[in-house]
């Protein structure tokens, strides 16, 4: 089962947008046994629709169309779309009604913009998009599957999980697949590689397909299996599960969590588990823990807050670190950091603490601390563990990993790894 | 002059790397009055890239081709490349000697599929890549121009910046073009377009390029002008900053900066410019203030820090709120958020403040106080402002949005606003 994704809209082009849409959808696609073979971003217009429906119809069983459906817009490519199909364009009830509830929520006029909104290609199944007046459609033309979405991130993802996956599901012929995503930390790509050689090879030579998929400070296994309408599917999952267990047995400190885990997430779940709280200290991250941390729906329960000290003296007049010490080791210094931590962790009161201290760069380094130098401290009541990392010469980059390398000392603190 | 961008890697089409690369070229070859007519996203395999490749070519004069010449993957695209275009893969000495200086930096040993990494197109001209081992190459056929660059950003971008802009600027018949771009703050799409209507209306008489390019809480205008090798120059330009001095006439409280500023580094100016500092108090925002003021290089010279009080007893215990406030208005109202933005100027002794209180969501709403209400206050030595917003119901939206407004409200206070 093949698939084409085709982005519209011009912000794509002129990079005003970054397309996280075909991303998205390359994930949920991916999942579901589904393979992207090609993602066209083009213009909203009608030569540019048509050649990218006349091509991804070519190779693609399924098609699936995001932008282009907003009120200014929609002239253009549900028109294209229409002559591409040989109909037209018909007012949807249901629709128009989702436009009116919309309009009469936020108090606006309905204007006569607003209705054509309403209007889809009468060839198409409607899908009603709940939170925005453009509604998706679902058009089947000798044995493919197209599918037009809106091209705003959360309507586009919501349509698509609330129904456009379901419908796939339903209708096109997918295959059997079984997959599970293990993450790992604090090792790099060719180091897991290596110490996984035997293992990959064993499971590759069973069949199973694998995957490394590295982002900053973290390396995602994705292990799956596809089978069709004969294979016994329980024995399928059971292989995967065997090599799922057999990773746990070679790289246990590394794991930290499987499927839709990320670490933020995690050190949550960890911290719930022990009823405990948590309370950050940064100088280098400048905020980016604390960021990750409550991006996390719900982290109010355990964490408190954090404290950003860039400036020495909020290191010590708020947070309790030695002037002496700082003077002496300097602000990027494993006392500085584990004292950052301590004072946090009296201040707000917490069971736990993280601190970092480091130099993200451009500016600052030196020959003895480089542009890249972190010091990372996680505290427990009665521990502090410290380390001193040399991530990269990229700021953004040195801010990330060493958001992410602190809550993996903490998770290390608290599972006493 | 028309481009088009081809992005190779599997990681895009699975979604497990969203495409920043084409949107940041995208961004770049519309600032040289390249228009960017597609973008595809290909999988690193023969027959992609040579139907990609000779799709391009029937449209576009430029072809810039990303990724796909890292050292495990450059046999396909390199080999692929050289078969379209009838030439081979010759070993570079340049390219190699970069090659050799970057292990040796990292006292890594060189392995032969390292050496592979130094091979070019012969019919190219290489461009040498110092922050990686993959070089670029720049091939001319028929007037049409290819570039390959490495797919790891930061290589990429350094690599357009230092070598590719020049050589498009020198060998490209490139339309004149001049740009100014206008950022605004405060004021929707609509609500702007409605204000400026007279003036685009004038501006698009006289042969003016328009675009409205809204991101949150933020509509930048970009004003441009193209002309050819007969065109006055400089009278082109004064057309374009007449209506610039316009727009500053209609809107002036809107516009916060021009061409390459963010609100982050215009408060880091109007900050030095006073010699002021800046701390921050987050409840909603979680850190996401503080880690984009701090996202600005050098902004450790006028921010001291922030602190999140996720907890109500760091509001009250290290703020120094009211509980009584606290308990009659609740965390999310105007008396805690004035409170917070004093309380941490006073905590880390700076001259300005800004404070956010709100439900990011999705939980927390209530009839009176929905998800996507936020207090957000700024102070100064002698003034508090404050504002309540009602952003949206999309958590991770709402806390850009208050990081927004919150600095924009800084702003303000600042100029008197």
């Amino acid at each position: 089962m093949k698939s084409v994704i085709i982005s519209i809209g011009d912000e794509l082009l002129i990079g005003q947008t970054i397309n996280t849409n075909a991303a998205w959808l390359g994930q949920r696609l991916t999942n579901l046994g589904i393979k992207v073979v090609e993602i066209y971003t083009i213009s909203d217009d009608y030569d540019a629709i048509h050649h990218a429906l006349f091509e991804a119809e070519k190779t693609a069983d399924l098609i699936i169309i995001t932008g282009g459906l907003g009120p200014t817009k929609d002239d253009i490519t549900k028109k294209a779309l229409a002559e591409y199909f040989e109909t037209e364009l018909v007012l949807n009830e249901e629709a128009l009604e989702n436009v009116r509830r919309i309009f009469a929520e936020k108090k606006h006029p309905l204007l006569d913009v607003n209705v054509k909104q309403a209007e889809v290609l009468a060839n198409s199944e409607v899908l009603i998009n709940e939170l925005g007046t453009a509604p998706g459609m679902w058009i089947e033309k000798d044995n493919k599957y197209f599918i037009a979405l809106p091209g705003v991130p959360h309507e586009m993802k919501n349509l698509f999980d609330k129904k456009v996956e379901l419908k796939i599901k339903n209708r096109l012929p997918l295959p059997f697949r079984y997959q599970r995503i293990i993450h790992t930390i604090g090792i790099g790509e060719s180091a897991l590689a290596e110490k996984l050689y035997s293992w990959e090879t064993r499971l590759r030579n069973d069949g199973l397909l694998l995957a490394y998929l590295p982002s900053p400070g973290i390396v995602k296994l994705r292990i799956s299996i596809e089978g069709d309408s004969d294979s016994n599917i329980s024995e399928l999952k059971d292989i995967v599960e065997k090599y799922v267990s057999e990773l746990q047995e070679i790289i246990p400190n590394y794991i930290f969590g499987y499927d839709n885990d990320t670490i933020e997430s995690k050190i949550g779940e960890l911290l719930q588990k022990n009823q405990a709280t948590l309370a950050t200290a940064e100088s280098c991250t400048g905020g980016n823990l604390a960021h990750k941390i409550t991006s996390v729906a719900g982290s109010s329960k355990y964490y408190k807050g954090t404290v950003v000290s860039y400036a020495n003296e909020v290191k010590t007049q708020v947070l309790g670190v030695d002037i002496n010490d700082l003077k002496e080791h300097g602000a990027v210094s494993q006392q500085v950091v584990e004292q950052m931590a301590k004072g946090v962790k009296n201040l707000l009161k917490t069971d736990f603490a993280i601190a970092t201290s480091g130099i993200a760069g451009p500016d600052g380094g030196t020959a003895e601390k480089p542009v890249g130098t972190v010091w990372i401290a996680a505290a427990s009541k009665d521990k502090v563990m410290s380390k001193k990392f040399r991530f990269s010469t990229d700021r953004m980059l040195n801010i990330e990993l060493a958001s992410i390398m602190g809550m993996e000392m903490l998770r290390r603190l608290i599972l006493n790894l």
